[in-house]
């Protein structure tokens, strides 16, 4: 397995598949790079493996520190041994995204015609299904003919749905959490600010930064603390800002007075550390073009026909940026097609971020929902 | 009365006053210039007037076309011959706000010290009750001792309920709309995507882009997406757009594919050609800092201890931005202290934006409360 390197060059561990990929958009990417982690044993029967997915930026450090940051994994709270993904009993397989930039290939890696060019913006805009049929090359890669689980939240839970829709045969379960079936015009219309922050930084360099030796800095920050307000309630905002000022004497329009200016700021800041602009513009288009219905002749239900996966459905109520209407509706496509399927509002002031942060009743609906499982799947 | 320029140079109808105005920040402008527009005859008693104050984003053209954009007053639909508030029975005025750029005193105004240059970033950071305090100078220029009614929205809306605190004497009748009585951390926030987006335009120059010629445009571009999204609520984008693809053939991260997109494009390079960068910091900070119950010990009450003003609240049940909630509260302090108050939640689909539309109930409600009003003031 080679050693492909992120934006900050860090090596992370990961498999190339030399036959490449076609994708969503006609277009095929001659050889695809998969960056992953795993935890646990495989059993012999290989029947043991969960695939989790992770959202816009996450990574597939998600039950061990981080090498590039050095903070803990994005899931540590939910994947380890003991926990509700517990490692002890599960092969846990996380991969970094296909379009991403901690080691898959995406708009950092190499330029198929041009090797010592990065992509940036010319690489093919990819789709969350893309998404998973470079997941599938991996999980086929560890010999793996049918997962036992594939959990993800928000664009992690898209995935989820994708897998569940193109792969029907090969997932036992399903766990799309915090997400919907397609995104919303809000939601479109909170990522293009996004987009147009990154745009308009005069780094960007219509995307060629990496040649100019710059990065969009302002703008990617921009975009990250737009999108940090829609991850959080207004409870939560409140809860710990209030209007707690920053900097009490002294009255201007610019600087950080209030304390919630200023913790913005920081998400900004540390975020571009991090992260590409041109992966983020990349997966966000991704999230936005995600319309499983519409792939379906605008019934959702038909994306699940015949399924047999076994389906838990997790939504938070003050989840404002997937709401739990969305989950309803998936749960309802479900029903209507007489699918196995459990259904959990989890109530909870944290926002669309809850479903990375301490809820216990989300883990413990999740464990319970493994078990049963394990148990049909005969693992147990 | 002078002829003051706005951001393009036209001229509009102003009065200065040479004896300046202290401000909350502990600063003195030493002339204060009011731009503003009245409608309608101020009856011999000097009782029919009526105060309207705009919003964020508004000006003083509330009842006629405006002069750089040629688009019909903000509130033309409100405000006119026969309107719910009618300019045959009252005499209404509306003023740009101190820190505007309409013509107002704001930081596109010659600076004090160096008349060759504008204020730019130097302009002090004024408050919703220095917009009071320098409406007030207007109003009394006029010789009006009490206004017969105080109206606005968002906002407008702040600064009905700074007049009420601040000259309970001056105002007969209040109608704070779609607003709050303090800036919640979310909507700081939002803020502060604006300012931060504004401030990372290459050519803001520190707030100094006039010296260079300049304009942050693509900065503001993006504040004013940012503000226009939570203007509407989801039902109202989703009817409007859904997911309307614009670009059907190929798929691209950057590019206006979904028809919201380019909706929120235009809507940024429309507004750019209108408004000032720095006055959008300085009133949107203004914005941030209001808190009125903060000024009396915490205690929303206090503020109108002893008031004889009558109050009409409205509140719009899909407006994210300035909640129920927050009018509810207001409400609450009111009859706290025994005044005079009604409430209306009116029942919209159309987000923030709803006290500007067509929504009828408001309109309604809004005449019969004057009506009533008139009657109790011996004008009917």
């Amino acid at each position: 397995m080679d050693q492909s390197p992120s934006i900050t060059e860090t090596p992370h561990q990961s498999v190339t598949f030399a036959a490449g990929l076609r994708l969503d958009c006609g277009r095929t990417l001659a050889s695809v790079t998969m960056a992953y982690r795993s935890y646990g044993t495989l059993n012999a029967a290989g029947s043991n493996a969960i695939l989790i997915c992770h959202a816009l930026t996450g990574d597939q450090y998600v039950a061990e520190p981080n090498p590039e940051t050095g903070k803990p994994g994005w899931w540590e709270i939910m994947v380890g041994p003991g926990k509700p993904v517990d490692t002890d009993l599960y092969f846990v397989i996380c991969a970094n995204v296909l379009g991403g930039c901690m080691g898959s290939t995406g708009p950092r890696s190499p330029h198929e015609d041009n090797p010592d060019q990065p992509w940036g913006t010319d690489f093919p805009q990819v789709t969350i299904q893309d998404m998973v049929r470079a997941q599938k090359l991996l999980v086929d890669h560890f010999g793996i003919a049918k997962l036992f689980a594939v959990i993800g939240g928000s664009m992690g839970g898209m995935q989820v749905l994708a897998w569940a829709a193109l792969y029907p045969e090969m997932v036992f379960a399903a766990v799309p959490v915090a997400t919907a079936s397609y995104h919303s015009a809000q939601n479109i219309a909170f990522h293009e600010i996004g987009r147009q922050a990154i745009a308009a930084d005069p780094y960007f360099y219509a995307g060629h930064y990496w040649r100019e030796g710059m990065r969009p800095e302002r703008g990617l920050a921009v975009a990250r603390m737009t999108a940090h307000i829609t991850y959080v309630s207004e409870e939560a905002l409140t809860r710990k800002f209030g209007r707690k000022l920053q900097n009490a004497e002294g009255l201007s329009a610019l600087g950080d007075q209030f304390a919630v200016e200023s913790y913005l700021q920081y998400q900004g800041s540390s975020f571009v550390q991090r992260f590409d602009a041109n992966a983020y513009l990349t997966i966000t288009r991704a999230m936005d073009l995600f319309d499983l219905a519409a792939d379906h002749g605008g019934v959702l239900s038909r994306a699940f026909k015949g399924t047999r996966t076994r389906f838990l459905l997790v939504s938070f109520s003050s989840d404002w940026l997937f709401p739990t209407a969305q989950s309803r509706a998936i749960a309802r496509a479900l029903n209507h097609v007489a699918a196995n399927v459990s259904f959990v509002e989890v109530q909870s002031d944290k926002g669309h971020d809850a479903f990375l942060l301490d809820e216990p009743d989300f883990h413990q609906t999740l464990r319970g929902f493994l078990a049963g499982c394990a148990e049909h799947a005969g693992l147990a």
